[in-house]
This record gives C-alpha cells, sequence and structure tokens, in this order.
C-alpha cells in the first residue's frame, strides 16, 4: 500500500476530527483524516426515508450556549429549526397516563418537590466541579467514590421522586444511575451549564435540529476537505513513533507524519496499538472508559396525528420500551415521526431480545403515550449503537467511582507526538457535537502550536 | 506466513490456556497456543536472581482448597513449601510502630471489634451469592449499584477500622474500595471461601508457594505440549469465523481451526478484531472489565535478617510505599527478599513517580517496619504490571458498580465457535491461579464435547 507523508494524521472522522483537520488546513498544513467506517459523522447518522428527507438515527439536538457547533453550522450554512414542542406532552408515570403543558407535569405535589429539592442540590453540587479538571474539586474524593444512584437514595424521599430523576439520567446518559459516579453526574451537568439544560427541551440541548440532519455539517466538511484527505474503511490499527516520525497504519493505508490527532473514544483509542507504548495510566484510563447503552428507534408515520390531537409528541414513562420519546418529524412535518429512546438497562434488554420484540416493544410504549394510531407505523429506522464496532456504544463516555480522580489527568495530556480530541475531552458540552467540535479545535491548536 | 491447520487454537499460555491445551492434547486433538509474550506464565513471572534462584514478580502463592492448581503441580512434580511465617508481624499504623503474633495486632480493641463486627457481616452476604452466577443473588441489583467504599462507611463506626479493612481490599484486589461493587467484593470472597481466606497466610490464599517459582509450572506444562504447539511473540489481532473454519491471526503465524479458546483477561478479549462481530453485550462487557492496579517490588539483601530479630518479614502499614510486606526469600533463605506491594493509588501514583522516588518509597517503608539494615538491599527487582500491555493490569479485573448485573451472562457464554477461558471466568478461586487452571479446563472441556 502506498505510504503518503502529511504533516498532521487526524484518526476519526467524526464532528471532532473534522473540526481539527478543517483548522490544520486552514492554517495550510497537509492533513489526512483516517476513519474506519465507510462514512464521516462518527455518531451522527443520517438516514434517508426518501427523496431530501432524512431522519437521524444518531446525535441531533443543538441549543444555548452550543457556540462551536452553532458557528460551524453558520460558516457552512446549514440552518437550524425548533425542536417541535407545541401542545401538552405525555407523562404514563405508576400505570396512569395525564398530559400537561410546561415543564413540571401533573403529579403528587410532594413528588414535584422532592424533585426540585433534590434538582436543586444536584446544581449547586455541580457549579463546584472545575470543568478543566474535575478532579481537583475540594470534595471530588468523597463525590467520586459513590454511585449517582447511592447519591440519589439518600437524597430523595419518594420513590417516585427517584424514578423521575433516574428518568433524567437514562436520558442524558444512556445508562442507569448505578453506572456512573456522582462526580461524573456533576460534572456533565456543569459542563452543560446545568442538569436543567441537558434536560430541556426549549432553552436547553433539545431545542433545535439541523435541517438535512446533522450528519450533514460532516458531510460538507468533509466534502470541503475533499476525498483526498478523507480516507474512508481504514480502521487505524497502529501508530508508531520513531524519532521525528510518526507511522499510521490502517487496514486501507499507511501514512507518514510528524503530529496525530486521535478524535475516536478513549475506549476505541485504547484499542490502537501504540509503538512505544503510551503510559501506563493513559492505558489504565483506557480500559476504565465504557460507552453509554442506547438504541435509538425512529416509527415514521404519514403524519404527525399527535400533532393534531394538541399533543407535542415528547412524552416519558416508567413501563417498558421508549421512555423517552419525541416528534422527530423533519422540519415541514412530513412524514411525522415518533422517535423513542432504549436507554440503559431497556437497550440492554431490548438489544438482546432481537428485532422483532424490540419494535413491538417501543410501538407498544407509543400506543401507551399517544393512542391506537401508533400501532402502525409505515416504517421503523432504528441503529443500536451498543453493536456499532466504531462507536461502542453512545452517547458517551460513563465514568464510573474512582476513575475522573484516579486517571483524569490523562484524558487530554498528548503523548508525544500524540494529541487526543473527542467530545470525552472537552471542558464545555463534554459528550455533546458542541463539546467534539471544540475538542477538535483546541487539539488543531496544540497542534499548530508545536508545528515550527 | 504459513497456516496451520488444527483442531483448536488457544489464545494466551498463562495458566487457564496451559490447562486448556493440556487437557485436549490429552485427548488427542490438535492444539495451538498463541501468545503474545515471548514467554509463557501470563501474570506470573520468575525472574532469575542467580544460579538455580528466582524471585516471583508476578502471581506466587498458594493455599488449601486451591485443588486445581495443587493437583497439576503434583502432576508436574512441583513441590511448595510454607510461606515464611515464623515471628512477629509489624504493623505501622497512625504513625505508631508494634509488632503482634497471630492474627490480631495489638491497636485499640474497639477497632478490632468494629472490624470484626463488619467482615462478620461481609463473611455472611457472601455467602449468599451464587458463585456460578452472582447477577441471581437475591439482592444483586442493591448489592451491585452501590460501590464497596460506600458500604465500608456505612458498617464501620470507627476511622482506623475502615481503613483496616480498605487495606484488605487493597491487598486482594490492587484497587481502592471505591473502584469495585459491593456485589463484586461479595462474590470475590465467596469465591476464595471467605474475605478471611482470601487474606490469610497460614491456612488461606498465602500460606504456601512453589519451589523454584510459579511460572516453574507454566514452564513444564509448555514444554510437555513442546515448541510447535506453542508460538510465542504472536499476539492475536483476529479471529474469522466463515462457516465451519475460524481462522486465528497473530502478528507471526495464522492458524485455521474448529474452535477457539480465548484465555486471556476479557479487557484484552475485547481488543481482538472479531469477524462476525460479537454480540453487543459481549463488547460492552470488556469494555467494563480494566485491570487492577499493581507493582510488585522485591528488595534482596545478603539474608533474611528480620527473621534473626524475631520477625516473619510480614508486615502491614498506612503510610506511603508497601503497605503490605511479605518475606519472600528462597526456600532455603538465601538470599532474604522483602516483598512489598503497592497497589491501587500507591501503585498509580509511585507508577508516576519513576523508578528511583519508586525503589525510595519502597526502601523507606521497609525502613519503618524492620529497621535501618531494610535500607541497603543488593538488589531491588520490581514490576508495574500497569505497564505490561499484554495483562494491563494485576492482580485481575475489577467489576465495578452494575457489571456483574448487567453484562456478567457474557462472561463465559461461548460465541459460536470461540470459547472463553481465564481466571476472571471460575467461579472457584475467581482471580487466582487456581481457577485460571479450573478455567482452562472448563473450556477444554466446553470444547471437546463439541468436536465430533
Amino acid at each position: 500500500m502506498a505510504m503518503t507523508e502529511v504533516d498532521v494524521v487526524v484518526v476519526g472522522a467524526g464532528f471532532a476530527g473534522l473540526a481539527a483537520a478543517r483548522d490544520l488546513v486552514a492554517a495550510r498544513r497537509s492533513v489526512a483524516v483516517v476513519e474506519a467506517r465507510d462514512r464521516v459523522g462518527g455518531r451522527v447518522r443520517n438516514e434517508s426515508i426518501g427523496p431530501d428527507k432524512v431522519v437521524e438515527v444518531g446525535g441531533q439536538w443543538v441549543g444555548p450556549t452550543q457556540d462551536h457547533v452553532l458557528a460551524l453550522a453558520k460558516d457552512l450554512g446549514v440552518e437550524t429549526f425548533p425542536t417541535y414542542d407545541t401542545g401538552a406532552r405525555v407523562l404514563h408515570f405508576g400505570g396512569k397516563r395525564g398530559t400537561y403543558k410546561g415543564t413540571i407535569p401533573r403529579i403528587n405535589p410532594l413528588v414535584i418537590a422532592d424533585v426540585g429539592r433534590a434538582q436543586a442540590r444536584l446544581e449547586s453540587l455541580a457549579k463546584k466541579v472545575p470543568l478543566d479538571a474535575p478532579w481537583t474539586a475540594a470534595r471530588a474524593e468523597a463525590w467520586d467514590a459513590v454511585t449517582f444512584e447511592t447519591w440519589l437514595r439518600r437524597n430523595t424521599l419518594t420513590k417516585a421522586g427517584r424514578l423521575l430523576l433516574a428518568l433524567g439520567v437514562e436520558a442524558v446518559f444512556a445508562c442507569e444511575p448505578g453506572d456512573v459516579s456522582l462526580l461524573h453526574v456533576l460534572f456533565y451537568a456543569h459542563s452543560a451549564g446545568s442538569f436543567q439544560m441537558a434536560i430541556d427541551t426549549g432553552g436547553g440541548a433539545q431545542q433545535d435540529r439541523f435541517v438535512g440532519g446533522s450528519q450533514l455539517l460532516c458531510d460538507k466538511m468533509a466534502e470541503a476537505l475533499g476525498p483526498e484527505v478523507v480516507a474512508l474503511e481504514a480502521p487505524v490499527r497502529r501508530i508508531d513513533v520513531t524519532g521525528d516520525v510518526t507511522t499510521v497504519v490502517s487496514d486501507n493505508g499507511t501514512w507518514r507524519c510528524r503530529r496525530v490527532i486521535v478524535s475516536v473514544p478513549p475506549m476505541l483509542a485504547g484499542r490502537i496499538d501504540y509503538q512505544p507504548l503510551l503510559p501506563p495510566w493513559r492505558s489504565q484510563l483506557t480500559q476504565r472508559t465504557p460507552m453509554g447503552s442506547v438504541i435509538k428507534c425512529n416509527a415514521i408515520y404519514d403524519e404527525p396525528f399527535w400533532r393534531a390531537e394538541g399533543l407535542s409528541g415528547q412524552a416519558t414513562g416508567d413501563g417498558a420500551g421508549a421512555r423517552v420519546v419525541f416528534d422527530n418529524s423533519p422540519p415541514d412535518g412530513s412524514p411525522g415521526i415518533l422517535l423513542g429512546f432504549l436507554e440503559g438497562d431497556e437497550a440492554r434488554r431490548l438489544g438482546r431480545a432481537g428485532p422483532d420484540v424490540r419494535r413491538q416493544a417501543v410501538l407498544d410504549s407509543f400506543v401507551r403515550y399517544f393512542g391506537k394510531r401508533a400501532a402502525h407505523p409505515v416504517d421503523f429506522v432504528e441503529l443500536d449503537w451498543q453493536a456499532e464496532p466504531w462507536s461502542g456504544g453512545c452517547y458517551g463516555t460513563l465514568f464510573g467511582p474512582n476513575v475522573w480522580t484516579r486517571y483524569g489527568h490523562a484524558l487530554r495530556e498528548p503523548v508525544g507526538p500524540v494529541h487526543w480530541a473527542g467530545t470525552e475531552t472537552a471542558s464545555v458540552w463534554s459528550g455533546y457535537m458542541d463539546g467534539a467540535v471544540a475538542s477538535g479545535r483546541r487539539a488543531a491548536a496544540e497542534v499548530l502550536a508545536t508545528l515550527g
């Protein structure tokens, strides 16, 4: 295979890698972006559902304060439009269905008060976590030694309150409260501004969507870089540093370069063979950074029938199937699409159950929220991110107990000519597309500063 | 490279892989054992310190009820001898040094009572964890959602009691109490018989040693298999299943076979490229099974000077450096060797500090336990297992919260022709050499049952 020489190799063509490559090319550096998949986008993906219509089966939303990805969209000429949020929301909880407007459901006021008090405490603790170095928080050791489940049990008085907050964790992290440390939840909330920002539609992380789907941004970045820069179907297997020359070996080409930016999640970065070996703390970090568990399911209907009934399409529930649901129709409302998330334990259970059982479970939950019309979609487009070898899971990396405090220092620290990007390495909006873009730009700046 | 055809390929030449290969060969099956390192033994390793003298820098002890490894040693003609355990032990705790005989140190009786009560509770809970399926324990969900640190804080009354139990966790798991779930600690204790069995010298897991060092057993197994069976320096990169034929691709040879036994830790098994892909739950398991953090340090002296002073060489402390120390001299007591463990946070801290700082910290701790003569060894032989790419850490795999309950089912379940061995897959003495041998034999029996 041909050996190509460039200034910088970027491993991974998601938002982080492509944003890095963009800045490097703008600074007149030669770059190769080397991607394992047969497409760019990483954890975002458009699926075609007809002429000029797509449904997103990966990351999709954008919201206020996500300035990096919004500026990028503006540069690329990609418009946003508001997530459909008109009408009442559905809550199916404890076997009962109810609808409500605004953000506070009509349930037992004691439960509302319980959730409100616990969340207020959470928000206040989150502000105390330094975003650049969560392990330096005054109480970092104590917060990292317990699971979020432990904190939740100590800080709620009602079972229903605990369950509602657990639903919030499932929605934001695609895991159960016992999967992550309290410190991680606090960091993540602070990184998004607040836990409320991470959960909200209007004013929060789910406020807007991209016209044409989120992958369009990555497609446009890749197109501008050109096919001679972006190599697809080229999983990187080895990074070999010998003196001033670094060799990046993939299944579909080998590159020689001066610097490397690895923009894949830490877990996948850990599966590359480095010569010389990375420091033990970096290796042990990558053993401790599993990906979340989510299956994203879109049921497609002739029309968004719930809208005519005064419903926003947003629903939450504590039963089987999709526990978090959104109207995911295209900007013109045609076709109507309900997006249901299987997250944490439901993703694990229904991932093993197979596609037929899964589809039925999701549609059954849609019927509970929106009535019988939901039972008969014209199409059903899902993606089990647990089964994606080049992500390993979604939305992002879960930090269990004692990982941030023991290994956080190794997350972003370059090792010789190897720099680290990816949304996990971002301080602000870590885990989101915005954090990915920011991380790529930060890594590109690091690299540019080292190139003579 | 030549393509070799065998009935079974075994990946990894540690105790598990070699024990599997032994049984397969005894059943007249053709086998290849494919090992990444340039030696057999995996997490056990002999280091030569002169003619016919070795010091063990990996797993080394054996104790009562470890019937699998003891039977193997008998077969191979390897003798055992008792760990030196004559004289008083040293405890350096809260800035004070004391010596004691028996198992209970002379410290505040309230602390002794505190530790005793907490440990009794632990032992009683441990008995309730089914060894073949820890996730089926009646309280598995609750026990798995909290860290052992959380349990420790709830079940001890004194700080000193908590610290002593934390030292026990460091010694047994090479991690901190916040790194693992309560369920994992309970499983592990039950798997060893009891937590006390895991900690004890006489009557416990540290009772005896192998004459010639533990690696001798692996060397003898490999020798009997022959060099045409055991391939070294052959890291396995890909396992490709096509119909009835499975191809195992390494850096140093390719094999075609009917069945594969992967005997490396789950984390390393997860870094092999499988075609077709493994099920998502197996992949997510291997993302959640990091290895422990330990550096094993042996200081070598002309003679075991502590023995003449009535000391056993066993010491425990809560300060910097080695917190768990043993007399690790050869059977004839010459030279004298003190073995100090750096575990959990101390392994992480002193792993980063570099060899000079590390050696000094260990010797300083030895001086606190045994006086000034300990400051001047004639040699110092250490191994940082965190830096070993083909182990990733030691002693074994750490199961953090929600791993056993969500992914335990995938630990041992074969995937097509691929079977799983390794001490992590053992029910009894999981994490020990004994569990490794048992797991290899169990996997060999699985495979033999499938071969016509």
